[in-house]
């Protein structure tokens, strides 16, 4: 993998860049689309490229225990058993296992936990979490890490921080395929100066990108951004830099503004399923009788295919009617909004006036909703 | 509407035929994938088309209902709403109606039904139901009748086909728009000489084309072919031919037979979404444990989307996680395989060997499954 930096902001630390991995080129500051268990929920793979995605993410804890990374190796690997030739990022697995609470125990070693499907006993270590990904076969791995939930104590934070740093040494030394990234991840809670110490320990190993984990799990908007602010400077300039998990537009504006290139997050394709979908300005509720009669597209300024095909009123008939159409027109509207503003987001950067674009999309937003993962 | 017929197989009542509408050609013979509520389960309008569909229908019954056939009227008419810009034929309500069981009552002014959604109480009647298919603005409008139910005593049939005959007058009496065709319905239960009598009372009235009801109702194989057998050749030779509901690839085969040009059924769309998948050989049901690592495709003679990009194992891994996909994927392989059969049926005839295609078909084909609408 190589990244490649076009160009910085002169107003900020937003920058552009491109991002070679073996499957194809992928242009930065990127929203990833998310798809969990081998896809883009909804969506074919054809689709959801027709949006502009470049990169869409997989889920190894979820496709470790359905269908089995073995399986997927024996077919050919991810990109072929779910026919998206273009590039893969997995994660390791760790944030769907801790996030299972009592079903999970952690250990130097690593965290056992239970299935959530058959309550199957399983062990996911450093090693196995390389190598269930190097079994996928993604062109972007990520380092197992302990992600801690919001809010956490200092000390609590601080040991997970060690163990992460501990983590991240075995994962770069167990992996083996050259052609796959690893990229490590900096933890700390939202104590800006464990994210800081946590910056230094993982810019230690030479990763080939670095990820904040740990942020957008609740808590306030502002310490978020405080983090997030606190840690990316000290991360290396000339490796793409990745906000996990992140998140609603006005997150990936402001995550942009502090030097960050590549964001996934469920937030379009799950609200597309619950009938919320994406415009510049309110929120459309899709099932709301005021749509009922509404001839107009979701956003007039919208370039996606449902606005250009479909009526509010048809999309809330769908979506009334509990038709699957509906689930997939909303999908399409919802990631096309993400990936239309990151398109307009690299234009701005280009053009060295992404401060000025950043400053007047949060004046024109409404109040940001709590973010969701 | 047009009807013109070119050729005629010489061993058997199967024709070739191309019905001109206003929204464009129809060859015959033809199988419509149903859009119940204005949309083809699962797909978009382009991948309907893209499988060969040249005319879908949809149901009076549902859209009555919801969204309202006003609003579809308001906003352009069916074509415009579900964004389908080629041929659509409505039913007349009646079918559905009439399944309802204990939630409606007969007389000769109508039908007086509950609603299946949220109770309330309507009347259709011959006259209302030409009514909502002008404003749902259909290519191909059918009657009102009364359809019934297998098994039925022999008055009880009687008395519903002399019933069908002058609702039939009513509806040929109030359709006011000419670019919407008409087509009247036959009915006579299992008895061949009722069938060939409801035939003769509907061909008097001068409609656009023909169709035979309350067939594939549950009624043994044998006798929907004998009926069929019975009325097909009393109905005009220069007019389309409709075997309403039906059916299985073996019924289609067998319509064709005795001079049938247009079916519909749910068992393609519905048996996709419940993993039941067509091949020329046994059905795939895709959630066994067979096709866990199975790389080959659902048919490795088919030529659709979901055969030529996806391995069974999969398909498997789509349907056991519940993925939309799996229905989306399904669908597009279960429509295809119906729409390339009436291809090779429609090449069959055009060639002059249908009779021998016929028999080669059935003979091949494993025991028929009962029919499902």
């Amino acid at each position: 993998m190589e990244f490649r930096k076009i160009s910085q902001d002169p107003g900020c630390g937003a920058r552009l860049g491109k991002i070679t991995t073996p499957h194809g080129e992928i242009e930065t500051p990127i929203f990833m689309p998310v798809g969990t268990q081998g896809t883009v929920k909804s969506l074919t793979p054809e689709q959801v490229r027709a949006l502009g995605a470049q990169i869409i993410l997989g889920n190894t804890y979820h496709l470790y225990l359905r269908p089995g990374h073995k399986l997927v190796a024996d077919l050919g690997g991810l990109h072929r058993f779910m026919n998206w030739p273009h590039p893969i990022l997995t994660d390791s697995g760790g944030f769907q296992v801790f996030s299972l609470g009592a079903l999970r125990t952690m250990a130097e070693e690593g965290v056992t936990f239970q299935s959530h499907i058959d309550g199957s006993r399983h062990l996911l270590t450093p090693e196995s979490a390389i190598g269930i990904q190097e079994a996928l076969g993604s062109d972007i791995m990520m380092c197992l890490d302990e992600c801690i939930s919001y809010p956490a104590d200092r000390s609590a934070v601080e040991k997970a921080l060690g163990r992460t740093a501990r983590w991240a040494a075995r994962c770069q030394a167990v992996r083996k395929n050259p052609d796959q990234a690893l990229f490590g991840i900096v933890q700390g809670g939202v104590y800006p100066d464990l994210r800081r110490q946590g910056a230094e320990q993982i810019r230690a190993i030479d990763f080939d990108g670095y990820a904040l984990g740990g942020l957008s799990v609740g808590e306030p908007k502002d310490l978020m951004i405080e983090n997030l602010a606190a840690a990316t400077p000290l991360l290396p300039g000339d490796k793409p830099r990745y906000l996990m998990g992140v998140g609603t537009p006005e997150d990936l504006v402001e995550g942009v503004y502090h030097g960050i290139d590549m964001f996934d997050c469920v937030m379009p394709t799950r609200s597309a399923r619950n009938g919320l979908l994406f415009t510049n300005g309110e929120k459309v509720v899709i099932k709301n009788a005021r749509y009922r009669e509404d001839a107009a597209p979701i956003d007039s300024e919208c370039d996606c295919y449902t606005c250009r095909n479909y009526s509010r009123a048809y999309l809330r008939h769908l979506y009334v009617a509990g038709e699957i159409l509906a689930m997939v027109l909303n999908t399409i509207h919802n990631l096309r909004h993400y990936l239309r503003l990151m398109e307009r987001i690299r234009e701005a950067i280009r053009e060295g006036r992404y401060a000025e674009f950043h400053n007047r999309f949060l004046k024109e937003r409404p109040p940001p909703a709590p973010t969701d993962r």
